[in-house]
């Protein structure tokens, strides 16, 4: 019988969203693998979280870390910075857990005071104009063309038309009725299934789990229709949510994101596209959009030597 | 604050593999959602499942079903029914959870006797020859064409060419080494993310879950690279897999597929392309093959009258 193997080593970083193991510094003439591509990099590849743009959910299992992104729906990240600041979304609790679909937090007992916006207009889609647009080369089923923007993937009809975020996974969008005003981001959803891409267009995306999604992934999914839990104590407590921010800066994660405009992008997204490691037979020549996390790390500290010439006169 | 409301509820049935509800027979002029359309099904748009061709693989937290197709990978289907059928596969583990990727099973203490084939050749892909294959306008990043057969998402390069089985939400695959002769059912995998389109044409692909995947795709995640549990008290044991037809009859699940060549299916995926319920104000327009979750359902006995009428001269 074979041994337990891994599938690929290829796919370590599959997990969206994931943290990427801190790997030595060295250099591969040419990297087979997101591993040894990362190794290369430079501190110029990444980008630090923005404090004011990020929020630290906290459940009793674990810290979900959100990247907000005011590029696509600036007055919803506005409003739900605004409640977070007001600590107005402590205490609530997911409600829905739909398998290869959402997890979805509310005010189950409508319980909150009113803060922030009651309406407030869709922001569903945005000018394409003006945004750093990485475009990939690989068709899309649904959009003319799609890229990423500042790590989000992101697809538009032309570089003068719309733009709007892909539903992919691990986003995060603004719950709504039937009525777009009412999506004013008292209730959240995130995505952990396949990319449900009939949203797009439809709903505000604000942000995307750049850490801890598994903890809401793996949740009990709700029996009710939709994937609502049927019973009040199935509910999943929200301690708190933060803008991280309002935290002493050394409490905060120090987490680094790439940038999707640097050149390590480009080869990152050419080693999903075609991978090099014995395991694959038959390279799949094409990428999928939602199929390239974007990886994410903690900050790595200089080392010792290049701090040593830095001093240097 | 907006009352706890559904996304939408066209999506009832997002989740792929999930029974749908049984509804009255009634009659829609114009079904605007999956549900209304199911409602005018008749009983030849639905195929059994085959008990020699499905397996169900008992937890602790209950069943999880499977349907096989012998169609792409013959040998390694007939392999794996043969190991289920000596019970080989009782006792063992999920020992790997990989967040947005997979589920996989394996013997970790390499404790099992010798059952079956040693070493298989690639199943990988076949000719799309003889195959009745349901295709979708839609087009796909990966392949030239894409459609279904016989409940399952297919990918082909032509009617005269290859044709080989999508990696949608709930695929089984075997778990393999470097070496393609490696794959021959002692370990497998259960897509739980977003379609992983890199694994088509690399594996043999057995099956797919029709029930009970939130079983498998709530489990915890593994911390270890690639997912693997880290301890081995955090593997999720297998209590046993059997083939349906080793149950007596009255102690299997009756259930029933929509078959994806009849009519119906064609007027569903319409239906998931274009929603058309007012939580939706701008549609897809396209559908992604790994987003139309085939109808599953038990099975329906006639009604009353029905019956009364055949009974009649």
């Amino acid at each position: 019988m074979p041994l337990i193997r891994p599938l690929a080593l290829a796919v370590l970083l599959a997990a969206a969203a994931t943290a990427v193991a801190q790997t030595p510094p060295k250099r591969f003439a040419q990297p087979a693998t997101v591993r040894e591509l990362l190794a290369t990099s430079q501190p110029s590849d990444w980008r630090p979280l923005d404090p004011e743009h990020t929020l630290y959910l906290d459940l009793a299992a674990g810290r979900v870390i959100i990247e907000l992104e005011p590029l696509f729906a600036p007055r919803h990240v506005a409003n739900i910075e605004k409640l977070a600041r007001a600590h107005w979304y402590d205490g609530l609790a997911f409600v829905r857990l739909q398998d290869n679909f959402v997890a979805q937090f509310a005010d189950p007992l409508n319980s909150k005071p009113d803060v922030g916006e009651k309406r407030l207009p869709a922001e569903f889609t945005r000018s394409a104009q003006g945004l750093a647009f990485t475009r990939l080369r690989d068709p899309d089923t649904f959009a003319p063309e799609v890229g990423f923007v500042d790590g989000f993937a992101v697809a538009r009809s032309g570089a003068e038309g719309d733009a709007w975020p892909v539903h992919c996974y691990g986003v995060v969008g603004v719950g709504r009725d039937n009525d777009p005003a009412t999506a004013i981001g008292t209730e959240l959803y995130v995505v952990i299934g396949h990319s449900p891409r009939q949203l797009d267009r439809n709903v505000a995306v604000v942000g995307r789990v750049v850490m801890g999604i598994e903890l809401l992934s793996s949740l009990p999914r709700g029996t009710g229709e939709l994937g609502f839990y049927e019973q009040p104590e199935q509910r999943v407590p929200i301690q708190s949510v933060r803008v991280a921010a309002e935290l002493p800066a050394a409490e905060r994660r120090p987490l680094e994101v790439m940038r999707t405009d640097a050149a390590i992008f480009q080869k990152l997204v050419e080693l999903r596209r075609n991978r090099k490691d014995a395991w694959y037979k038959v390279p799949a020549g094409r990428v999928d959009v939602c199929n390239v996390p974007v990886p994410v790390r903690d900050r790595v500290e200089k080392p010792e030597h290049e701090r040593a010439d830095k001093r240097k006169p």
